[in-house]
């Protein structure tokens, strides 16, 4: 369990889930006001029924743990839909980056409050982010009660004042999020990718993570076009870069990784970094190549699922994505048996949690209650042969009924009390930032 | 519109949409009492409201034509997560055969409501399914209130006896469904493909085809082994011995063709042969190549959606299928511009319903009231830039509320009234089955 996040300083009331269905067959589960699983097993609800402040009913559901989302841009979800099916330099050149230009900290707040809704109301729990106004986001993360690893997009374009300002922007955005006290939110660093951060800044940002045990979460290997102009302006491919520059380290969390090589797999591996897979993302942008997972898998890499943002998924839903990873490998590979349901739910779910320093991403005692109910009889789940293969190749994360999140139940029943203020502050902003581009 | 389809038996009441979204702008949809829609524009409803036996008011709505599954085999519900992740051979001939050697009509009837359940929640409102026991199958889709064209499959496996069972089984559905004189339902023919259908076979299907205008249902090109096997054995490749055997016609269905090359494209055309793309279905059975949609499309061929069934899917959510379509054939053809969303979304409607025989798959005068109402207020929905975007990237068919199927209302706000006793009678008869298979 990561320190600090077992002492929560607001107070919560103690939750007993009994009978639910879990991974490991029917459990009763005892949650303490600390937001720890205490206890967990067939028949233990007894000893805990008189303590609990709440007790549900888990025969209509299964049990697994809370999923959790290691690489988006929450705030992009004001973009959905925006701008689509369009080769990517002109996606980005002409449709997304004047957008970004003109966000406001307004902006990034709500786009984060609908991304916080819509992870709550697919089931997950936790999410690593990378963006801009992240103190904003923070807010926004905060009020929703998720968990979240949050890093400001540092790109300095390889220019010195540029560099100076983005190091600023980055303490002080670790300053702030130290300063909120919020055990649910810690800080990371966020150097965007090697073709738009200078190595300066990427040593500058691993002695930073070393010095103060801050994670890292940067862009690796997306494309083809990033390992030919490395090789070609800089002799070196990117992961021998960012070796070079101390960035290769468990503390960090690498996304996408379609490009890496055979070697390259290995030297992750060696060093400890966790990977963020990125299936949908990296389709709908034509990428080129899925994440060799295989060559990962062999060494040892914790590979965990992001969805990307908004703007090249068009949804922040890990139950699609927990598919569409097992889909895209076994297709790449042409193999039926790659990346079974079982691993894929262990990658959204223990893979991720490990990456994030938030435990081990288990219903077990002593590890942090993040948890969700899931509709045992909804359709996608009859009939129920295999748990492991509905989750993953039937449900959508509309099936998710209850999510609890360090023992606070963030929705019940599927009902989020401030579901329709952020639909609304979303939509109004959306509106007025396009209105702002000079459209709509 | 298909002759017969106009005139229905029963009496069902006439329906008035009042200001609801559609992708030709805000409309007024009336759809009189034989279920066609009779008026839609901006602002006609005024002059029906009176004749309205029922208003809804769209304002929280996108309506959209229904959704229409060309590929599935509905009874296989029943076998949602029996068998996963396993080698195609291991998974067929240790799994789903033996299992299907054991099917019941009464298992048939059962995971085909459960399929319709499915689809229904989903927004299909009609599909096309090869399987076996389809007179049960087809009192199943009449107590849904879909459409269906229903085949039962041929394989003769290239044995004379066989063959005359085949005949006669087939001849004795077409008769049945005739019978049933339900305008929702038409048979079709089911070869199964040219690997289990012998060629005298295949000739007969096209003869019974063309003399009484029987839509054919066929898979085609699944597989690579498919193609070597039939060089090899046959000196000719799938697509070749259909053309010598009558099978390619406008009447025809040809489900995945994966792997025709582009001469094959250019053939299937020629021959105005709809073809049925299943992109979930190949990537988890992992057939090693995506539908060759840029050359089916220069050749003008009708390109449509499918699930496949649920033991290689496992759902019928064809939200997903557009989704996953648009994404695999912008990866595997290195393209961020093909299949944009507006074009898998006529895939699923317009397409379909060509194909299938039900009209143009739009919501216009003189076209069946096949409408599906999608929330608008739904996170997925959440902005609203572009709705052709958010309905294939962003939702899944958990966002439609509300399903008309030629003029009858078989879902209203998410609630079926059976929804129930088929979760009860699907979940039952799933056990029952994998118990008599010697497991569960």
């Amino acid at each position: 369990m990561t320190e600090g996040i077992e002492e929560f300083p607001e107070k919560r009331g103690s939750i007993l889930i009994e009978d639910v269905l879990t991974r490991q067959g029917h459990r009763d589960i005892f949650i303490n006001s600390s937001g720890i699983i205490e206890a967990a097993g067939e028949g233990i609800g007894r000893a805990f029924r008189d303590d609990a402040d709440l007790r549900i009913a888990g025969t209509k559901f299964m049990a697994i743990p809370g999923l959790v989302n290691t690489h988006t841009h929450a705030g992009m979800s004001l973009m959905r839909g925006y701008a689509d099916d369009l080769p990517l330099q002109t996606w980005l050149s002409e449709k997304i980056w004047p957008l970004e230009a003109l966000l406001t900290g307004d902006d990034v707040y709500w786009g984060t409050r609908l991304a916080c809704l819509e992870m709550i109301r697919s089931g997950t729990i936790a999410f690593s982010d990378m963006y801009f106004f992240m103190e904003d986001a923070a807010r926004a993360v905060a009020e929703s009660g998720l968990k979240a690893v949050l890093s400001y997009g540092f790109i300095d374009l390889f220019d010195p004042d540029r560099r100076e300002r983005e190091m600023k922007a980055t303490e002080h955005l670790v300053a702030s999020i130290r300063a909120m006290g919020n055990p649910k939110i810690q800080p990371a660093l966020g150097p965007h990718a090697v073709y738009t951060v200078s190595e300066e800044s990427l040593r500058w940002c691993a002695g930073l993570s070393a010095r103060e045990q801050i994670p890292v979460h940067i862009h690796l290997g997306e494309t083809g076009k990033e390992i030919s102009d490395a090789v070609q302006q800089r002799g070196r491919r990117p992961v021998q870069i960012l070796d070079d520059c101390g960035i290769l380290t468990p503390r960090t969390v690498a996304a996408h990784c379609c490009w890496l090589d055979r070697g390259e797999c290995a030297l992750l591996g060696e060093r400890g970094v966790h990977v963020s897979h990125n299936p949908v993302s990296n389709m709908k942008l034509a990428v080129g190549r899925a994440m060799p997972y295989p060559w990962l898998k062999e060494n040892g890499v914790n590979v965990t699922l992001g969805t990307d943002g908004c703007a090249s998924n068009n949804n922040l839903d890990l139950f699609e994505e927990m598919k569409t990873a097992a889909l895209l490998q076994k297709f790449s590979w042409n193999s039926q048996t790659l990346l079974p349901a079982s691993e894929a739910l262990s990658m959204a779910t223990a893979g991720g949690a490990r990456a994030l320093g938030l435990g081990n991403g288990t219903i077990a005692p002593g590890e942090p209650a993040d948890i969700i109910l899931v509709d045992r009889n909804a359709v996608c789940n009859t009939p129920l042969h295999n748990p492991d293969s509905n989750l993953v190749y039937s449900c959508s994360g509309s099936a998710v009924r209850t999510v609890i999140c360090h023992g606070d139940i963030l929705m019940k029943d599927r009902v989020i009390p401030w579901q329709e203020e952020v639909i609304r502050g979303a939509s109004a902003a959306a509106a007025d930032l396009v209105k702002r581009g000079g459209g709509g």
